[in-house]
Protein backbone atom coordinates (compact mmCIF):
# COMPACT_ATOMS: atom_id res chain seq x y z
CA UNK A 1 0.00 0.00 0.00
CA UNK A 2 1.33 3.50 -0.71
CA UNK A 3 2.10 5.45 1.85
CA UNK A 4 -0.13 7.89 0.97
CA UNK A 5 -3.24 5.85 1.19
CA UNK A 6 -1.91 4.71 4.53
CA UNK A 7 -2.55 7.85 5.71
CA UNK A 8 -5.81 7.84 4.43
CA UNK A 9 -6.69 5.17 5.54
CA UNK A 10 -5.53 6.98 8.93
CA UNK A 11 -8.06 9.78 7.96
CA UNK A 12 -5.03 11.98 7.98
CA UNK A 13 -5.21 14.86 5.70
CA UNK A 14 -2.02 16.65 5.60
CA UNK A 15 -2.05 20.22 6.15
CA UNK A 16 -0.22 22.95 4.12
CA UNK A 17 3.50 22.90 4.51
CA UNK A 18 4.19 24.98 7.48
CA UNK A 19 7.16 26.52 6.04
CA UNK A 20 10.18 27.87 8.17
CA UNK A 21 9.32 30.50 10.72
CA UNK A 22 12.50 32.38 10.65
CA UNK A 23 15.60 32.66 8.33
CA UNK A 24 15.93 28.77 7.55
CA UNK A 25 14.44 26.11 5.33
CA UNK A 26 12.31 23.29 5.93
CA UNK A 27 14.58 20.61 4.45
CA UNK A 28 18.00 19.87 3.18
CA UNK A 29 18.99 16.90 1.57
CA UNK A 30 23.33 15.36 1.45
CA UNK A 31 23.78 12.46 0.07
CA UNK A 32 21.09 9.98 0.65
CA UNK A 33 19.95 11.78 4.38
CA UNK A 34 17.35 14.24 4.15
CA UNK A 35 17.47 16.56 7.70
CA UNK A 36 14.41 17.91 8.65
CA UNK A 37 14.19 21.49 10.90
CA UNK A 38 12.36 21.21 14.05
CA UNK A 39 8.80 21.67 13.47
CA UNK A 40 6.15 22.28 16.12
CA UNK A 41 2.54 21.90 16.56
CA UNK A 42 0.44 23.41 13.80
CA UNK A 43 -3.05 22.58 13.02
CA UNK A 44 -4.89 21.99 10.02
CA UNK A 45 -6.37 25.07 10.40
CA UNK A 46 -3.14 26.88 10.59
CA UNK A 47 -2.86 27.25 14.69
CA UNK A 48 -0.73 27.02 17.07
CA UNK A 49 -0.72 24.99 20.34
CA UNK A 50 0.65 26.49 23.27
CA UNK A 51 1.47 25.00 26.69
CA UNK A 52 3.89 23.06 28.88
CA UNK A 53 3.64 19.50 29.88
CA UNK A 54 3.47 19.73 33.87
CA UNK A 55 2.07 22.88 33.74
CA UNK A 56 -1.37 23.09 31.45
CA UNK A 57 -0.87 20.55 29.30
CA UNK A 58 -2.08 17.11 30.41
CA UNK A 59 0.27 13.75 28.90
CA UNK A 60 -2.42 12.53 26.24
CA UNK A 61 -2.67 16.66 25.48
CA UNK A 62 1.45 16.37 24.45
CA UNK A 63 1.27 13.18 23.18
CA UNK A 64 -1.43 14.59 20.64
CA UNK A 65 0.89 17.65 20.41
CA UNK A 66 3.61 15.18 19.24
CA UNK A 67 1.52 13.41 17.03
CA UNK A 68 -0.07 16.68 15.18
CA UNK A 69 3.99 17.45 15.11
CA UNK A 70 4.39 14.48 13.36
CA UNK A 71 1.82 15.20 10.31
CA UNK A 72 3.19 18.66 9.91
CA UNK A 73 6.89 16.70 9.43
CA UNK A 74 5.28 14.62 6.98
CA UNK A 75 3.42 17.21 5.04
CA UNK A 76 6.91 18.98 4.79
CA UNK A 77 8.49 15.66 3.53
CA UNK A 78 5.91 15.31 0.96
CA UNK A 79 6.30 18.85 -0.26
CA UNK A 80 10.47 18.16 -0.23
CA UNK A 81 10.14 14.93 -2.45
CA UNK A 82 7.24 15.00 -3.78
CA UNK A 83 6.38 11.17 -3.02
CA UNK A 84 6.38 9.80 0.51
CA UNK A 85 6.76 6.38 -0.74
CA UNK A 86 10.53 8.21 -1.72
CA UNK A 87 11.22 7.16 2.12
CA UNK A 88 13.76 4.16 2.73
CA UNK A 89 14.00 4.83 6.49
CA UNK A 90 12.89 7.04 9.29
CA UNK A 91 16.83 7.27 10.68
CA UNK A 92 16.26 9.49 13.68
CA UNK A 93 14.01 11.68 15.59
CA UNK A 94 14.29 14.32 18.44
CA UNK A 95 11.52 15.81 20.07
CA UNK A 96 12.05 18.12 22.95
CA UNK A 97 9.16 18.57 25.19
CA UNK A 98 8.41 21.79 27.03
CA UNK A 99 8.49 20.68 30.41
CA UNK A 100 7.83 22.01 34.41
CA UNK A 101 10.38 21.77 36.37
CA UNK A 102 9.30 18.13 38.19
CA UNK A 103 7.30 16.78 34.44
CA UNK A 104 9.37 13.51 33.76
CA UNK A 105 6.92 11.71 30.65
CA UNK A 106 9.28 13.41 28.05
CA UNK A 107 9.05 9.86 26.02
CA UNK A 108 5.15 9.22 26.44
CA UNK A 109 4.60 12.59 24.99
CA UNK A 110 7.44 11.68 22.05
CA UNK A 111 5.70 8.47 21.58
CA UNK A 112 2.79 10.61 20.14
CA UNK A 113 5.06 11.47 17.19
CA UNK A 114 7.03 8.32 16.65
CA UNK A 115 3.88 5.62 17.27
CA UNK A 116 2.35 7.70 14.17
CA UNK A 117 5.70 7.19 12.08
CA UNK A 118 5.83 3.46 12.62
CA UNK A 119 1.70 2.86 12.07
CA UNK A 120 2.40 4.82 8.99
CA UNK A 121 5.83 3.16 7.53
CA UNK A 122 5.23 0.14 8.96
CA UNK A 123 9.06 -1.13 9.84
CA UNK A 124 10.47 1.66 7.52
CA UNK A 125 9.61 4.12 10.31
CA UNK A 126 11.60 2.79 12.84
CA UNK A 127 13.96 5.10 14.40
CA UNK A 128 16.77 6.18 16.92
CA UNK A 129 15.08 8.77 19.56
CA UNK A 130 16.18 11.18 21.81
CA UNK A 131 13.30 13.28 24.41
CA UNK A 132 14.45 15.77 26.16
CA UNK A 133 12.69 18.58 28.81
CA UNK A 134 13.63 22.04 27.76
CA UNK A 135 12.49 24.66 29.69
CA UNK A 136 11.04 26.65 27.06
CA UNK A 137 10.04 26.27 23.36
CA UNK A 138 9.83 28.74 20.40
CA UNK A 139 6.30 30.43 20.56
CA UNK A 140 5.53 28.43 23.59
CA UNK A 141 4.94 25.73 22.00
CA UNK A 142 4.96 22.21 23.96
CA UNK A 143 6.64 20.00 21.26
CA UNK A 144 9.27 20.97 18.85
CA UNK A 145 10.31 17.64 16.91
CA UNK A 146 13.49 17.12 14.11
CA UNK A 147 14.06 14.18 12.12
CA UNK A 148 16.51 12.91 9.54
CA UNK A 149 15.43 10.38 7.30
CA UNK A 150 17.02 8.22 4.25
CA UNK A 151 15.01 8.07 0.52
CA UNK A 152 15.99 5.89 -1.99
CA UNK A 153 18.80 6.11 -4.12
CA UNK B 1 44.39 -4.62 21.42
CA UNK B 2 41.34 -5.53 20.76
CA UNK B 3 38.48 -3.09 22.24
CA UNK B 4 36.73 -5.99 24.46
CA UNK B 5 40.45 -6.96 25.47
CA UNK B 6 40.50 -3.21 26.54
CA UNK B 7 37.22 -3.03 28.59
CA UNK B 8 38.63 -5.88 30.38
CA UNK B 9 41.69 -4.31 31.30
CA UNK B 10 39.50 -1.21 32.88
CA UNK B 11 37.23 -3.91 34.96
CA UNK B 12 34.36 -2.89 32.94
CA UNK B 13 31.47 -5.44 32.45
CA UNK B 14 28.90 -4.41 29.86
CA UNK B 15 25.40 -4.78 30.72
CA UNK B 16 23.12 -6.60 28.78
CA UNK B 17 21.41 -3.82 26.28
CA UNK B 18 18.91 -1.65 28.28
CA UNK B 19 17.01 -1.21 25.09
CA UNK B 20 14.16 1.55 24.30
CA UNK B 21 11.85 2.69 26.99
CA UNK B 22 9.24 3.58 24.38
CA UNK B 23 8.58 2.82 20.72
CA UNK B 24 11.85 3.26 18.89
CA UNK B 25 14.96 0.95 18.69
CA UNK B 26 18.01 1.30 19.70
CA UNK B 27 20.30 2.08 16.82
CA UNK B 28 19.74 2.60 12.77
CA UNK B 29 22.53 2.13 10.50
CA UNK B 30 22.71 4.28 7.20
CA UNK B 31 25.68 4.14 4.84
CA UNK B 32 28.78 4.01 7.39
CA UNK B 33 26.91 5.41 10.30
CA UNK B 34 25.60 4.06 13.35
CA UNK B 35 22.84 6.25 15.26
CA UNK B 36 22.15 6.02 18.97
CA UNK B 37 19.37 6.25 20.76
CA UNK B 38 20.03 8.59 23.69
CA UNK B 39 20.60 6.85 26.48
CA UNK B 40 20.58 7.54 30.52
CA UNK B 41 22.20 5.49 33.20
CA UNK B 42 21.28 2.38 34.17
CA UNK B 43 23.55 0.41 36.70
CA UNK B 44 24.32 -3.39 35.75
CA UNK B 45 21.97 -4.78 38.06
CA UNK B 46 19.33 -2.47 35.88
CA UNK B 47 18.34 0.25 38.46
CA UNK B 48 17.86 3.67 37.16
CA UNK B 49 19.84 6.69 38.56
CA UNK B 50 17.22 9.54 39.45
CA UNK B 51 19.03 13.05 40.05
CA UNK B 52 19.31 16.36 38.96
CA UNK B 53 23.03 18.32 39.36
CA UNK B 54 22.85 21.68 41.24
CA UNK B 55 19.90 19.98 43.22
CA UNK B 56 20.93 16.06 44.77
CA UNK B 57 23.35 15.26 42.83
CA UNK B 58 27.16 16.59 42.89
CA UNK B 59 29.53 16.58 39.80
CA UNK B 60 31.60 13.83 40.84
CA UNK B 61 27.85 11.68 40.82
CA UNK B 62 27.34 13.15 37.39
CA UNK B 63 30.59 12.23 35.91
CA UNK B 64 30.32 9.00 37.32
CA UNK B 65 26.29 8.57 35.48
CA UNK B 66 27.77 10.13 32.47
CA UNK B 67 30.23 7.16 31.92
CA UNK B 68 27.75 4.59 33.56
CA UNK B 69 25.74 5.84 30.30
CA UNK B 70 28.74 5.62 27.72
CA UNK B 71 29.02 2.26 29.30
CA UNK B 72 25.41 1.42 27.97
CA UNK B 73 26.15 3.00 24.69
CA UNK B 74 28.82 0.34 24.41
CA UNK B 75 26.40 -2.41 25.46
CA UNK B 76 24.25 -1.50 22.84
CA UNK B 77 26.67 -0.88 19.70
CA UNK B 78 28.40 -4.42 20.83
CA UNK B 79 24.62 -5.75 20.16
CA UNK B 80 23.97 -3.91 17.25
CA UNK B 81 27.44 -4.40 15.51
CA UNK B 82 29.00 -8.04 16.80
CA UNK B 83 32.40 -6.38 17.57
CA UNK B 84 33.44 -3.42 18.74
CA UNK B 85 36.28 -3.50 16.78
CA UNK B 86 34.24 -2.34 13.59
CA UNK B 87 33.73 1.02 14.87
CA UNK B 88 36.24 3.33 13.17
CA UNK B 89 35.50 6.63 14.65
CA UNK B 90 33.52 7.83 17.52
CA UNK B 91 31.79 10.97 15.48
CA UNK B 92 29.13 12.96 17.74
CA UNK B 93 28.24 13.24 21.48
CA UNK B 94 25.60 15.49 22.62
CA UNK B 95 24.95 15.07 26.51
CA UNK B 96 21.85 16.26 27.95
CA UNK B 97 22.31 17.15 31.61
CA UNK B 98 19.23 17.18 34.39
CA UNK B 99 19.99 21.01 35.65
CA UNK B 100 18.68 22.87 38.52
CA UNK B 101 18.54 26.56 37.46
CA UNK B 102 22.29 27.87 38.20
CA UNK B 103 24.33 24.52 37.69
CA UNK B 104 27.02 25.15 34.99
CA UNK B 105 28.56 22.46 34.96
CA UNK B 106 27.31 20.37 31.94
CA UNK B 107 31.09 19.74 30.47
CA UNK B 108 32.13 18.43 33.43
CA UNK B 109 29.95 15.86 33.62
CA UNK B 110 29.69 15.06 30.03
CA UNK B 111 33.12 14.53 30.17
CA UNK B 112 32.19 11.19 32.13
CA UNK B 113 31.24 9.51 28.77
CA UNK B 114 34.10 11.45 26.70
CA UNK B 115 36.67 10.40 29.04
CA UNK B 116 35.40 6.88 29.12
CA UNK B 117 35.44 6.65 25.01
CA UNK B 118 38.60 7.94 24.36
CA UNK B 119 40.20 5.13 27.42
CA UNK B 120 39.07 2.64 25.19
CA UNK B 121 38.93 3.57 21.49
CA UNK B 122 42.06 5.46 21.69
CA UNK B 123 42.09 8.40 18.81
CA UNK B 124 39.22 6.95 17.27
CA UNK B 125 37.36 7.81 20.68
CA UNK B 126 37.81 11.39 19.92
CA UNK B 127 34.72 13.25 18.94
CA UNK B 128 32.87 16.44 18.39
CA UNK B 129 29.84 17.07 21.64
CA UNK B 130 27.32 19.47 22.67
CA UNK B 131 26.68 19.85 26.39
CA UNK B 132 23.14 21.24 27.19
CA UNK B 133 21.37 21.67 30.26
CA UNK B 134 17.60 20.17 30.18
CA UNK B 135 15.38 21.46 32.69
CA UNK B 136 14.20 17.73 33.41
CA UNK B 137 14.62 14.22 31.44
CA UNK B 138 12.84 11.07 30.41
CA UNK B 139 12.63 9.47 34.05
CA UNK B 140 14.01 11.97 36.11
CA UNK B 141 17.96 10.08 35.15
CA UNK B 142 20.47 13.18 35.94
CA UNK B 143 22.20 12.17 32.15
CA UNK B 144 21.22 11.29 28.19
CA UNK B 145 23.69 10.91 26.03
CA UNK B 146 23.46 9.65 22.26
CA UNK B 147 25.76 9.65 19.63
CA UNK B 148 26.79 8.69 16.27
CA UNK B 149 29.53 6.17 15.33
CA UNK B 150 31.56 5.49 12.05
CA UNK B 151 31.95 1.79 11.21
CA UNK B 152 34.35 0.06 8.65
CA UNK B 153 33.31 -0.74 5.10
CA UNK C 1 33.54 36.08 -4.60
CA UNK C 2 35.94 33.84 -2.16
CA UNK C 3 34.45 33.62 1.49
CA UNK C 4 37.09 35.26 2.94
CA UNK C 5 36.43 38.36 0.99
CA UNK C 6 33.45 38.39 1.50
CA UNK C 7 34.02 38.42 5.42
CA UNK C 8 36.54 41.16 4.77
CA UNK C 9 33.42 43.26 3.42
CA UNK C 10 31.44 42.38 6.43
CA UNK C 11 34.31 43.60 8.06
CA UNK C 12 34.22 40.32 9.90
CA UNK C 13 37.78 39.32 11.50
CA UNK C 14 38.28 35.68 12.96
CA UNK C 15 39.38 35.08 15.82
CA UNK C 16 41.67 32.52 16.79
CA UNK C 17 39.48 28.89 16.95
CA UNK C 18 38.62 29.25 20.64
CA UNK C 19 39.16 24.81 21.18
CA UNK C 20 37.03 22.65 23.02
CA UNK C 21 36.80 23.55 26.82
CA UNK C 22 36.97 19.85 27.75
CA UNK C 23 37.91 16.50 26.27
CA UNK C 24 36.57 16.24 22.70
CA UNK C 25 37.57 17.92 19.47
CA UNK C 26 36.01 20.91 17.30
CA UNK C 27 35.23 18.59 14.19
CA UNK C 28 35.24 15.02 12.72
CA UNK C 29 34.63 14.73 8.96
CA UNK C 30 33.13 10.97 7.80
CA UNK C 31 32.40 11.09 4.16
CA UNK C 32 31.85 14.66 2.90
CA UNK C 33 29.98 15.47 6.36
CA UNK C 34 31.66 17.66 8.59
CA UNK C 35 29.88 17.48 12.26
CA UNK C 36 31.19 20.52 14.40
CA UNK C 37 30.94 20.65 18.57
CA UNK C 38 28.69 23.10 20.19
CA UNK C 39 30.24 26.33 20.67
CA UNK C 40 29.65 29.24 22.82
CA UNK C 41 30.24 33.20 22.28
CA UNK C 42 34.04 34.42 22.33
CA UNK C 43 34.79 37.51 21.76
CA UNK C 44 38.00 37.96 19.70
CA UNK C 45 39.99 39.23 22.80
CA UNK C 46 38.78 35.80 24.34
CA UNK C 47 36.24 36.77 26.42
CA UNK C 48 33.03 35.06 27.16
CA UNK C 49 29.56 36.53 27.63
CA UNK C 50 27.73 35.17 29.94
CA UNK C 51 24.01 35.95 30.63
CA UNK C 52 20.25 34.60 30.22
CA UNK C 53 17.48 35.67 27.92
CA UNK C 54 15.07 36.76 29.61
CA UNK C 55 16.43 37.52 32.67
CA UNK C 56 19.80 40.00 32.08
CA UNK C 57 19.95 39.64 28.00
CA UNK C 58 17.45 40.98 25.65
CA UNK C 59 16.57 39.71 22.26
CA UNK C 60 19.08 42.17 20.64
CA UNK C 61 22.08 41.01 23.64
CA UNK C 62 21.01 37.33 22.48
CA UNK C 63 21.11 37.55 18.48
CA UNK C 64 24.60 39.60 18.53
CA UNK C 65 25.74 36.42 21.08
CA UNK C 66 24.46 33.46 18.55
CA UNK C 67 26.16 36.35 15.31
CA UNK C 68 29.58 36.14 17.06
CA UNK C 69 28.86 31.93 17.91
CA UNK C 70 28.75 31.41 14.11
CA UNK C 71 32.11 33.29 13.72
CA UNK C 72 34.32 31.61 16.45
CA UNK C 73 32.02 28.34 13.75
CA UNK C 74 33.62 29.79 10.92
CA UNK C 75 37.04 29.94 12.51
CA UNK C 76 36.95 26.77 13.84
CA UNK C 77 35.88 25.33 10.12
CA UNK C 78 38.81 27.39 8.57
CA UNK C 79 40.85 25.96 10.81
CA UNK C 80 39.90 22.31 9.75
CA UNK C 81 39.62 22.92 6.46
CA UNK C 82 42.22 25.66 5.73
CA UNK C 83 39.82 27.31 2.74
CA UNK C 84 36.06 27.95 3.65
CA UNK C 85 35.11 27.64 -0.15
CA UNK C 86 35.49 24.01 0.28
CA UNK C 87 31.91 24.21 2.25
CA UNK C 88 29.27 22.98 -0.10
CA UNK C 89 26.45 23.79 1.84
CA UNK C 90 25.80 24.03 5.02
CA UNK C 91 23.43 21.47 6.10
CA UNK C 92 21.70 21.73 9.64
CA UNK C 93 21.89 24.42 12.78
CA UNK C 94 20.72 23.68 16.11
CA UNK C 95 20.81 26.44 18.49
CA UNK C 96 20.46 26.10 22.44
CA UNK C 97 19.42 29.27 23.71
CA UNK C 98 20.07 29.92 27.56
CA UNK C 99 16.49 30.74 28.62
CA UNK C 100 14.51 32.15 31.57
CA UNK C 101 10.88 29.75 31.97
CA UNK C 102 8.92 32.47 30.18
CA UNK C 103 11.36 33.11 27.39
CA UNK C 104 10.07 32.03 23.90
CA UNK C 105 12.12 34.46 21.49
CA UNK C 106 14.12 31.75 20.96
CA UNK C 107 14.25 31.63 17.04
CA UNK C 108 15.04 35.29 17.15
CA UNK C 109 18.29 34.91 19.00
CA UNK C 110 19.08 31.96 16.64
CA UNK C 111 18.76 34.13 13.81
CA UNK C 112 22.20 35.97 14.82
CA UNK C 113 23.68 32.67 13.50
CA UNK C 114 21.55 32.22 10.55
CA UNK C 115 21.53 35.14 9.03
CA UNK C 116 25.30 35.79 9.25
CA UNK C 117 25.76 32.22 7.51
CA UNK C 118 23.49 33.16 4.62
CA UNK C 119 25.01 36.44 4.20
CA UNK C 120 28.58 34.76 4.18
CA UNK C 121 27.99 31.56 1.98
CA UNK C 122 24.64 32.78 -0.08
CA UNK C 123 22.72 29.98 -0.63
CA UNK C 124 24.89 27.39 0.37
CA UNK C 125 24.54 29.05 3.58
CA UNK C 126 20.37 27.65 3.79
CA UNK C 127 20.27 25.21 6.82
CA UNK C 128 17.81 23.50 8.15
CA UNK C 129 17.65 24.46 11.97
CA UNK C 130 16.18 23.83 15.73
CA UNK C 131 15.97 26.20 18.30
CA UNK C 132 15.58 25.11 21.78
CA UNK C 133 15.19 26.20 25.19
CA UNK C 134 18.14 25.40 27.75
CA UNK C 135 17.13 25.31 31.35
CA UNK C 136 21.46 26.58 31.72
CA UNK C 137 24.39 26.17 29.55
CA UNK C 138 28.28 25.06 29.95
CA UNK C 139 29.85 28.41 31.60
CA UNK C 140 26.48 30.21 31.95
CA UNK C 141 26.91 31.57 28.43
CA UNK C 142 23.62 32.54 26.34
CA UNK C 143 24.07 30.29 23.25
CA UNK C 144 25.36 27.21 22.34
CA UNK C 145 25.13 26.47 18.71
CA UNK C 146 26.44 23.28 16.86
CA UNK C 147 26.13 22.68 12.78
CA UNK C 148 26.79 20.41 10.35
CA UNK C 149 28.20 21.41 6.97
CA UNK C 150 29.06 19.22 3.71
CA UNK C 151 32.39 19.81 1.62
CA UNK C 152 33.13 19.76 -1.90
CA UNK C 153 34.30 15.94 -2.95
Amino acid sequence: MKIEQRLEKLDVQLPEPTGPVANYVATVQTGNLIFVSGHGPVTNEGKIHKSQLGADATIADGYASARQVAICLLSTLKDALGDLDRIKRVVKVVGFVNSAPHFTDQSTVVNGASDFFIKVFGDKGRHVRSSIGAVQLPLGVPVIVEMVVEIED
